[in-house]
C-alpha cells in the first residue's frame, strides 16, 4: 500500500469534526477505496481546548488557519471555516498557490469567487474539490460534471436549501403562516438565529451558481442570478397550490438555450405528480436533463455533519487516486461564454392571488389589466363570498413574458379594490 | 489539446449505433470535458450494409469483432455485443489481456465473469468500465463507488428492470392481470418475445449483483442470489396492496450486517409513503444507505439508447482523463470475504394472500398453521362474503423468519379449504 494520504483541517465545526471522525471511523474502509490510508495530521480551530468531539492528541495544532497550507506534513488541506472572505479564502488561496490539493465544502466561496480559484488551481494544475458544496452528501457535482459528461444539459434545478424546505413543508402539512415555522425551526435549529442567508433565497443561489457553472461549462457570476426567498409565501398560497394540483417548492433553475444561460432562485409551483414535488421536509433533490440520458433526480440530506463528511471524504478518496477533473468541467479555454438571460427576458406560466374587496366590477377590472398586458388567463379562482369584505382571487395564466408580468402587477397593485401587494408564484414544469 | 481518444465498437445495435452517434452529435462538448477529442475509428457488426443510422465512411470495419482488440489503431474498446458468453466474454478478454480499456454495458457479463475479468484488469493495470451496465443513464455506479466511498454502504436496493416496473405499473393503473400487460407490452417493444429474462428476475439480479459487489467491495457470485420474478403477480395482490397502504414493486436488495451480505430478488410491498414506490413505468431507481450519508436516492431511465450511450460516454471521458477506479472499487487484495447470508436466513414481514372457501372454521384452520410456526400476525382481511365459494383471504405479519413462514406456507397449501398455491409478497420498508 501507498505512503499514507495527509489531511490537514481548518475549523472543528460540524463540518470539521465530521470529516475527522468519518476517516478515523471508516479508516480501513477508506484506505481500501483511496488506494492508501488518509490520515489526519494538523488542525486548525479558534480554541484548542474545545471539546468538539476529536481526539486531537498527535495532531499539530494551529491557530492561524493560512500556515496549514505551509506545514510540509500536509499534503490536502480541507477548508471547514466558512464564509466567502477572510480566514476561508486567504488558506484556499495559500494551499493552491503551494501547489496543495483543496477540499472544501464553502458554497459562498466558490459562488463569489470560483472564477479566480480555478484559474489559480488549474496553473498550478492542483485539485479544487467541493462536492460537499451542493446538497451535502447528494453526490450531485460528481453526477453532474462526470455521470453525464456526454451530455448536452439543458437544465439543472433542485431544492437546495433544506431550511426553505423544512418551513414549507411543514407551513402545508399544519396550515401555518412563515413566521410561526419559522419561530420553531429556530428553536429546533433547523433555522440560523439570522435565517435571511437561507430564507431570501442566497444559500441556494450559491449552490445553483455552482451546479450551472459545471452544467454548461460556463462560470456563472452571482450577481447574474434572479434571487427571490419564501419570505412572502402565505398559508393560504400552499393551500390554493393544492387545490390547484402544485406544490410550492423553493427552487433554484438554470438553463442553457440557443440564447444563452439563465439562473434563478424563487419559488415555484410544481405539479403534484413531479418527482421532485414529494421531496419534503430537509431533504435536498438535483434534477438534470441532458439530451441523451432524459431527466435524472438525486435526492437525500442536504446538511448535517454526516453528509458533508461524506462529501468530502469521496473528494479526499478521489484525490488519493489521482481522479482530477477540471474545476467547471473542462479547461479555462475549453469554457464556454453565452450570454446571461436576465430575469426580464424569462417566459412562464403565472400564479396571482390577490386580495380584493368583494364588490361587482373587481374581476373585470382585474382582467383589463392581464389583457392590456396581453397576458391569457388559464384559471380564475374567487374563494368564499364575503360582500364588502377581503376575499383572495387567485388567477392562473398560461405562458407569458415576465416583463408583461411585472407591468400588470404594478398596475394590479395600484387598483383602488386590490387591497395587498398580489402574491405572484411562477409555475414550473419538471 | 492532447491526442484523440480512438474508440473501437463492437455491435451496432441500439448501444453501439447511439454510443457513435452521441460521440459524434456532442463531439465539442465531450472534447472539452475529455481534454481531447473521442473518436471512433473502427466498428465491428455482423452485416456491413444494414443501415443503422451509423455512417461507416472512413471507419475501419471487421467482422471478428475479437480482432478490434488487436488493432493498433483502436485505443479503448466499446463491447456492445451483449450475452456473458461467446464473442463478448472473447472480446473483452482479448482487449484487457492486450493492454486496452474496455467499456462495456454488459451486466450479464459482469454478473458471471466479472471476477476473473476484474483480476484480469488488475494484473494489466487497464480500465475495465460498465456504468451502463446497471440503471442506465443513472450514474449509479459512479455514485456508489467514488461518491459514497467514504461510507460504510449498510443497504443498495432498486428498481433495476424496466419491464417490470412498466408490467406492475400498467396492472395497477388500469386493473388488468400480468398475461394481459405482458402481450401489450410485447407488441410495444417494452418486453422481449421471450420475456423470461425480465420477468424472471435474472436482469435485475445480474445488476444486483453487480451494486452489491460495489457497495461492499465484494465480489458476489451469482448462484448466492435468490431470485424470484413477477409471474405470480395477482391483480388482486395489486389492488391490496394499495387498500393496506403499499405498493409492489420488484426490488433487488442487498444488505451488509455483521453476520455477512446478503442479495435478493423479488417482487416487494413498499410503503405508499417510500419515495421508491413513487418511481414507475420504464423508470429505475437506486437507493442506497451508507452510515454517513443516510439514504440517497438517484432515478432515471434504465434503459433506452440515449441513456446507455450517455453511460457509455461518461466511462469513456473517465478513459479519457486517466480517472482511474478498481472494478469493485478497491484492488483484489483489499476486498472483504463477508459469507454469503441464504435466503433461508432472512427475517422480515409477509403479506400473504390466500383462496378459500367460504365456510366456518377456516380461519381458525389458518391462524392455527402460523401460530405453530411461531408466525405473528400483523393484520387479517376476508375480503367480499360468498358462502360456499372462493374468497381471497389476506394476512400480514410481523417480522418473522423465512424458512419458518416457507414451511407454513407448505402447510397452508396442504389444507383442504385453501384452494390455490398461497401468494406470498415479502413487506420491505426503504
Amino acid at each position: 500500500m501507498s505512503k499514507p494520504l495527509a489531511i490537514g483541517i481548518a475549523g472543528l465545526g460540524t463540518v470539521g469534526a465530521g470529516v475527522a471522525n468519518l476517516l478515523r471511523a471508516n479508516a480501513d474502509i477508506i484506505a481500501a477505496r483511496a488506494g492508501r490510508p488518509i490520515v489526519v495530521t494538523a488542525v486548525s480551530s479558534r480554541d484548542r481546548h474545545k471539546d468538539r468531539g476529536v481526539p486531537l492528541a498527535g495532531l499539530r495544532w494551529y491557530e492561524d488557519a493560512v500556515t496549514l497550507a505551509s506545514d510540509p506534513g500536509v499534503d490536502v488541506v480541507v477548508e471547514a471555516i466558512g464564509g466567502s472572505e477572510g480566514t476561508a479564502r486567504a488558506l484556499v488561496e495559500a494551499a493552491l498557490a503551494a501547489g496543495k490539493p483543496v477540499v472544501t465544502a464553502n458554497k459562498a466561496l466558490l459562488a463569489m469567487h470560483g472564477r479566480s480559484l480555478a484559474a489559480l488551481a488549474e496553473e498550478r494544475c492542483v485539485p479544487l474539490a467541493f462536492e460537499a458544496a451542493v446538497a451535502g452528501g447528494i453526490p450531485a457535482i460528481k453526477a453532474l460534471r462526470e455521470g453525464f459528461a456526454g451530455n448536452s444539459i439543458r437544465r439543472v434545478a433542485g431544492i437546495l436549501n433544506g431550511t426553505c424546505n423544512y418551513i414549507l413543508t411543514e407551513m402545508r402539512l399544519r396550515g401555518l403562516q412563515f413566521a410561526e415555522v419559522l419561530q420553531e425551526a429556530q428553536k429546533l435549529g433547523y433555522a440560523e438565529a439570522d435565517p435571511s442567508f437561507d430564507i431570501d433565497g442566497v444559500d441556494a443561489a450559491h449552490k445553483l451558481a455552482i451546479l450551472a457553472a459545471i452544467a454548461f461549462n460556463r462560470p456563472v457570476e452571482f450577481s447574474e442570478l434572479h434571487v427571490e426567498g419564501i419570505r412572502e409565501i402565505s398559508a393560504v398560497d400552499i393551500e390554493m397550490a393544492e387545490a390547484l394540483g402544485y406544490r410550492i417548492k423553493l427552487l433554484g433553475l438554470a438553463e442553457k438555450g440557443e440564447a444563452g444561460v439563465s439562473a434563478r432562485v424563487h419559488p415555484c409551483m410544481v405539479p403534484l405528480t413531479s418527482p421532485i414535488a414529494r421531496v419534503e421536509g430537509v431533504f435536498n433533490a438535483v434534477v438534470a436533463e441532458g439530451d441523451a440520458v432524459g431527466r435524472v433526480m438525486l435526492e437525500g440530506r442536504g446538511a448535517g455533519g454526516g453528509p458533508t463528511a461524506s462529501a468530502v471524504v469521496a473528494d479526499l478518496i478521489d484525490i488519493a487516486r489521482d481522479r482530477h477533473t477540471p474545476v467547471w468541467g473542462a479547461e479555462e479555454r475549453m469554457l464556454n461564454h453565452a450570454p446571461a438571460i436576465p430575469m426580464q427576458r424569462h417566459r412562464g406560466a403565472y400564479y396571482l392571488r390577490l386580495m380584493v374587496w368583494d364588490r361587482p366590477g373587481v374581476i373585470a377590472d382585474v382582467t383589463a389589466v392581464l389583457r392590456d398586458a396581453s397576458i391569457s388567463l388559464e384559471s380564475m379562482l374567487q374563494r368564499g363570498r364575503a360582500p364588502g369584505e377581503a376575499v383572495p382571487v387567485v388567477l392562473t395564466t398560461h405562458d407569458c413574458d415576465e416583463s408583461a408580468m411585472q407591468g400588470a402587477i404594478a398596475r394590479l397593485a395600484a387598483l383602488d379594490s386590490v387591497l395587498e401587494k398580489p402574491a405572484l408564484i411562477r409555475i414550473e414544469t419538471l
